[in-house]
């Protein structure tokens, strides 16, 4: 989601349901950096809450690439696709770091729904969120060159799961180039060239600590080259 | 959606909840083919089913140009963002044919949701389906090649809106170069391209009535060019 469910939007805008404020809660897991919650051999029944941490989902595609679906981050819900409970599922959640999540059976979440079916209004719109950023990225794939696809997913994550520092820089954890080349749909040879190009025109740093992001520069560049 | 939401999926998987089962029937509103029902300069604030015809929905890149998010047929949902109530829309919905529908207002879906909460997880069901059918194109986006991506476009097409006939093709309405160009993320012209080298191959047919797809043999030209 770009925007947390419990903010309240600006003017007009009606605020989000919280979620949060619905579900009872449930036993924390723990999962350890690399640690798979669920895989296409292990499908999960379940639907998961982060409690601290962050997830990467993936999908597998037939020639065995990863596409990564997107990265999680505390008081997002992730294995949604539960809800159908098909037989074949590609999908892959792993933790990123380590990371501890809350879970609840489809079965739990459908009879919650029916009592607070409020839950199920904040739910809907967590989910038209994540339709609207997909077809935002179906948008990049569809008009932008590489170099804008890997600009606009940087700025996405920045602005998802950033930190503003003081001089107005924004500061991430440090993504690999591997899985930058997963969300972006490249090759991570491709992903280190831009990065390089990047940092020498002066829109980002990066180390094995994190990546900083000259964000607004950033937004400007890709005005400046649509 | 894949799978219409009425359909019994065989074995061990669940039937999935039906929404129609639990909307109170609306006015039914007719388009003209080529008529809009919302645009980014008219947003909807309603929630939309199809009783007849198929709606195109698409996003407005920022350089002007089209990207289809989907084509939406009888029993099918569209407008769904609506619930959000943002500020900023890019989306536009138009009536590929003549086309019958019946609006709910968001509010109204609320209401309902709230004394039929099944609805609600039949709307979930069918968000989710979309979440999936999405990551499936980006998927594709970072795996294929045009040729592919447009292979796989037309069969997914096929499955969604076709008939299948006695020898076992699938006919489809006759959709326009352009529009198969702005689902695929392409030019018309590579569209024209790849379509002609198609139907010399013999996986399809196409002229002003339809499209004619053989499609086990173009899902094995698929398989084989993986």
């Amino acid at each position: 989601m770009a925007t947390s469910p419990t903010v309240f939007a600006p003017q007009t805008q009606k605020a989000l349901e919280d979620p949060l404020a619905h579900l009872p809660c449930s036993s924390i897991v723990e999962f350890k950096k690399g640690q798979m919650v669920y895989n296409q051999d292990q499908p999960s029944s379940n639907i998961y809450l982060i409690i601290e941490g962050k997830i990467k989902v993936c999908r597998m595609a037939d020639d065995g690439h990863q596409v990564v679906v997107d990265i999680y981050q505390p008081d997002e819900f992730f294995g949604e696709s539960a809800l159908l409970n098909l037989p074949h599922r590609c999908e892959q959640a792993t933790a990123l770091e380590n990371t501890k999540i809350m879970a609840w059976t489809t079965a739990e979440i459908e009879d919650i729904i029916v009592k607070r079916p409020r839950l199920a209004v904040a739910l809907l719109q967590i989910l038209v969120q994540r339709t609207i950023d997909f077809t935002h990225r179906i948008e990049s794939f569809s008009v932008d060159n590489i170099a804008r696809r890997l600009a606009r997913s940087l700025i996405r994550f920045s602005e998802r799961l950033g930190t503003t520092e003081d001089d107005g820089s924004v500061r991430m954890t440090p993504f690999t180039h591997e899985l930058l080349s997963q969300y972006v749909g490249t090759s991570r040879e491709i992903v280190t060239h831009y990065m390089n190009q990047f940092r020498r025109q002066g829109y980002l740093k990066y180390s094995r600590k994190g990546i900083v992001l000259y964000r607004d520069a950033f937004k400007d560049w890709l005005r400046q080259n649509a």
